[in-house]
């Protein structure tokens, strides 16, 4: 019986959102859309993406964030702005995570991190956070 | 004139590397080895990857360094042991960049994870580092 | 000369697809489309894809196809569609195509199989077939 | 507790390796080699990957090693040598694991597919298997 | 002080454009809708990309679009059509871009290839050019 | 009967090589080397991939190798050694494969590059070729 591991994953995946009335998981993508295909993997994806992996000692959730969004600019995957909100919920400003897209220029090159830009830019009007430094500005 | 850009590029590069009495960059590969066949490539490493991007202001470098290892491990790419031991420079512990492997995982595969884990741990042997936690013996 | 080439090709096609009255190749894309661009493009495909590859002995229809999702799974591409709709006419379950996702995970990450799960997802309601099983409910 | 997913695991292990005397899981690679820099990476290979995935019900062992090896080839990952070992144990000849591989060109490319051609042709010659068909000459 | 080099990437790009009464910089994209996210991304595409890269002795223009072109088709990105609008600008014939993407069928796999085509041919339109060569044609 | 096809095929292999007598087929691998698991990939390679596609009009032989080459790069492939002494049998220049090298730079990232390069200095060396031009001591 996995029913430790799934609470688990859940209190995880609550500390990760913000508590939205109409759901239980707020705004992350936890495969309830997928029930006709593979109702198992709400299961799957709590108990391990959340209660195995993301509820694991060693790093904080905001180093966590910035290694996943890290990970799907490299891959090129469309799930990026789920994870921009995540990292707004747990406290990486819109600074911080604009500069992880662009610190991985050298890295992904240019396509892969303005694809992800795009994404950035609409969770951030969704969102009303924008960033505050402009590092031109700050050479001045 | 680009000297100005290039000297910002090398002071980041001394922030981010134990100094090598052999070499004015540490342990970083910046293009010394490619002089043949890219005589401009060190100008550019330093310039745009070190003097634009690392000493660019938003993230501090512990961040950048785990984003960078991240977007490493989701390409595949060979050159990340590189990268963990300017990690461990900059002052990441070894349970951190082990944690990060890990946590990458549900969302890269175990393949790409397991094959950047065997770099990870050539690196931490050659540098005498090793993790001091374990999350099953956390949990008992 | 390569006629005999096409029509074998064009044989194995009208085995992988059901008989659409417009067309002679039923819902499969040989590259019709691109006309304009590349007008040997369809002999290419029919030729090659399907007369050396696809008709190649060695592997069952439902083998090939399983091979073709799970790769284009790992790809990211979004071409996979088609590829659901050929596995179907084959013979695979809904179940099968369905399980061949969640399969997958623990190799190339939740990402590239939800991407691939909305395209078989709507394919499924298309062709109005379901899955049958459900792995938490044969547990308990 | 999760020791029954970790058995369910186990067993399935044992299930798709041949019993080696000085080793439970036989030729597989279960993270055992990476104890020092993740101690919990064998419990999540077997419980997740073996015991969730591998052990659930929908494909056959022989559907789901062709999946993986799919995936892998079109990934250019490395680990493809060992899910090959596993596709012999499960039953699926070399002809059909070479056949998969031809299979893949159309849809990752020949380098793609060479790359695993070598990696499978190693296996072979360790296991002492070959491939019995030739289109070529069934042709004539 | 990186004007020079700005000026030299501004330089490069008005040479790669057809001149916009609109756009110092016609069809590129150089990171003016990015103003709010990564303010100094303009600097650093024209800087880097164009003045650096782009303005690189070595290669002409034909053959560094005909790179690129090939570069972003591998990697599945969706910016392939700026590319292709640049590649008509420096005096690639459609013939040639077309061919470009016929050739890499057997490195990177049709359906990488059928993704980029759809792109290019929509450029195509929109540009007013057309293919003028049929292989198929030329045979008989 | 695909003779026809071969024989294109192998006209264009040798219009490629430089030839070696010990070999038809030069430095280029065609699938020799995996008779034992492919018996039938040779003629593939041959009918396909030369026959069909690098003999079809559209772009020169330098063009194909400069796209062939981009296109390995993104995917970081290994095999790009063999086309590297490809295009410089067709009269690409060193200096032009190594600045296609550095041209990728912006559009895959440093480390995909640098891969590429180390490949391409081991051929450079054995073919006792090397660049003649260096950007920065042209620009003073």
């Amino acid at each position: 019986m996995s029913s430790e591991r799934f609470q688990k994953g859940m209190d995880k995946l609550k500390e990760l959102t913000i508590a939205d009335p109409n759901s239980p998981t707020g705004h992350m993508e936890i495969g309830e859309s997928f029930k006709d295909i593979a109702p198992d993997l709400t299961r799957l994806v709590v108990e391990f993406a959340f209660g195995d992996i993301y509820a694991r000692p060693g790093l904080d959730n905001k180093q966590k964030v910035l290694a996943t969004i890290s990970a799907l600019v490299a891959q090129g995957t469309p799930q990026i702005g789920m994870h921009v909100v995540t990292g707004l919920n747990v406290g990486l400003s819109a600074d911080e995570i604009a500069a992880c897209l662009v610190h991985l220029i050298p890295y992904v090159g240019f396509p892969r991190v303005l694809t992800a830009m795009q994404v950035a830019q609409e969770v951030f009007a969704e969102q009303g956070v924008a960033i505050t430094f402009n590092p031109d500005a700050d050479e001045s």
